[in-house]
């Protein structure tokens, strides 16, 4: 019988929606933070633990676990499931960097132990890398044990505004080549800083002149352990973006900073309320984002709709919501833009996972010599083909 | 027909050693660096590449390949094969952490490009982390991406004596929690630096009657970009140090500091020139260390034999010379001192590899389900298992 493994389900693929003939195991009640080991900085917790619960069981300790995908509200085995990344990983890499070791029940029923409280190991091939971000198609996480980073005491927004998109983009590698470390770089397009502002009543003190004159923004989030030095760095920070073409730079101060990273988490569901018909997550290489970008808006239009949306800058992991009404051509055009950022070196997802939604895509357009060598992986964790079968590899009805 | 992968043959498990009836490839001439992408921050290259090649290509852009483990002639395939780490792994992350992409031979034939110059990709199984750490058993990297970071420019070592090895040991997780950032963070117990200080003719301005009295020596090493802040956190850091213990905190200047580096990681010769027979690489949480060393000193001293060591503290990756002549009683005294770290949530290797000298342990300690599961993942990769077949299994004859 199929099985279908699901933490809080608010995955965007749709990786924990199982078969009609199948069987859906739900993590939601297996959420126990286990343990916060401030001496390693790890965390064991069981996979049903939603960020949120977990965020506040380690505050006390000062430590934090530093994967944050838009939805607080999901939950660690899902981010497991999903290799989930989110705004912060520009800084601290996504779930699969923060995942040290797991227990997991393989599909044939021996119960494993992958990794540990250890940040390092040569020993054998690297399972927990393997079952990280294999969507449910491997064997299921009944333990985690996650990464801890210190949490710092001070943190500020910078959101600076481009007249044209090619120069957000030309700045980003800028800002990481200048060793600022911030732990967000964010760009956001007009049309979706529009909705944003629009829908979420945001208030950031743009006048209205800039906001219709720029094509971008850039969202630069900073922290650091004093106050003093993290003043230095918004400053600097504000002089290299004016020197990159920034048309002004807005420091944005404990609320309207959050309330402006919260309305960039949501954006999806604020463009899918204006319209949209579909989302994507496909990452490229950095320095294609621009060629990337355009070319994708290009297709849209030519396919009678359009792509807009906003993306982790730093990672190369570009979200844009696609519309266009009409089923067969929204597939076509979603075809020709994921082959697109494959050609430029990229990838379909670059967090959301391929799920049941993305599947038939990646087996269309993936390498058959690396999609066979993934199913014959697939039947060495699960020769009877149990595990969530729609998802990776489509299988028969 | 047994196909053994080479790159500079400077590992420490005897991974590249072929088998008598084998072949060994080695990699040596294809050392080429294809390509340093400034805004993508990677540099693509031969799998033949040293690490002093690689650096050399890398300076003039700022940016660095940071996985520095003791041999700078080691390639960078050698590095993926068997997951090199190093001192900077504490900040910088091993080489799983730092290899993005790969070009690959399977053993059936095929080449496959696996993950890019991207940092995130939720798109399928992980092949690029699965044939990191393999060792050369599951497939031939023939070409490498690896992430590049901002070369800092300006960096400091301080060198504290703790009277008490468990005090070295307390010290370590606060130095991490105070968010310092140290890229290099060790731990050195008394002979193996009265072996240091001998055989290398380190001038470290240590008096006699400290080095007498100490069991141990922490080394943590700071960067920054301005000047300023390092020297900030060189006070900060020598404040905390006798708050924790220390005996002293020397600042060491560009000279000395590089002079003490270098003899860390050339101590595995320097403790074999003076007798030691094996050298184990044991990665245990790092709040085990204590307990680990104790007693693993405990049961070579009951096999009539010594351990001593240095090691990455950050890390939990303990490095150990076992002095112990009799072949039988070594091998029972390092199956020992393995089961123990295992015990205690640890690996047998956190970076050397098992290799053809460390596998016989691995495959009786390690659980049998993970095993066969690695087993079957072998064959997907490897049908007539012709990949280095002594390496994380034992071949028969």
């Amino acid at each position: 019988m199929p099985v279908t493994a699901r933490g809080s389900g608010s995955g965007l693929s749709g990786g924990a929606r199982p078969r009609k003939d199948g069987l859906l195991i739900s993590f939601e009640r297996m959420n126990q933070v286990l343990e916060v080991d401030t001496t390693n900085q790890v965390a064991v917790v069981q996979p049903g633990v939603t960020l949120t619960e977990l965020d506040h069981a380690t505050l006390d300790a000062g430590l934090s676990y530093m994967v944050h995908p838009g939805e607080l509200s999901s939950s660690v085995g899902g981010n497991v499931g999903t290799n989930a990344g989110g705004m912060r990983a520009v800084k601290y890499g996504v779930a699969r960097h923060n995942v040290l070791g797991l227990q997991a029940v393989l599909p044939t029923g021996e119960i494993i132990r992958t990794g540990g409280k250890i940040a390092k190991v040569s020993t054998g091939y690297d399972l927990t890398q393997l079952i990280v971000g294999s969507e449910g198609t491997l064997a299921l996480a009944t333990e985690v044990i996650v990464k801890l980073h210190p949490r710092l005491a001070h943190s500020a927004t910078v959101l600076a505004p481009f007249a044209d998109f090619d120069q957000v983009m030309a700045a980003v590698p800028k800002v990481l080549a200048a060793g600022l470390v911030p732990y967000i770089l964010e760009y956001i397009d007009n049309m979706t800083m529009a909705a944003l502002i629009h829908t979420q009543n945001l208030e950031l003190g743009i006048p209205d002149r800039i906001r219709d004159s720029c094509q971008a923004y850039l969202v630069v989030a900073l922290e650091n352990r004093t106050a003093s030095r993290l003043e230095e760095d918004v400053d600097t920070t504000g002089e290299l973006l004016a020197e990159l073409g920034a048309v002004d730079a807005y420091v944005l101060e404990g609320g309207s900073a959050r309330r402006l990273i919260e309305a960039r988490e949501k954006a999806f569901w604020t463009l899918k309320a204006i319209g949209a018909d579909d989302l994507i997550d496909t990452v490229v290489p950095r320095a294609a984002m621009p060629k990337f970008i355009a070319a994708a808006r290009g297709l849209a239009s030519a396919a009678g709709g359009a792509a807009a949306g906003c993306g982790h800058a730093g990672d190369g992991n570009v979200h844009l919501a696609i519309i266009c009404k009409d089923p067969d051509k929204r597939k076509q055009l979603m075809t020709d833009i994921f082959a697109l950022a494959m050609e430029l070196g990229g990838a379909i997802s670059g967090e959301h996972g391929l799920g049941r939604a993305k599947t038939p895509y990646f087996v269309e357009l993936e390498d058959p010599a690396k999609v066979a060598l993934m199913r014959r992986i697939k039947q060495s964790f699960d020769p009877a083909g149990i595990l969530n079968p729609d998802v990776v590899f489509v299988a028969p009805d």
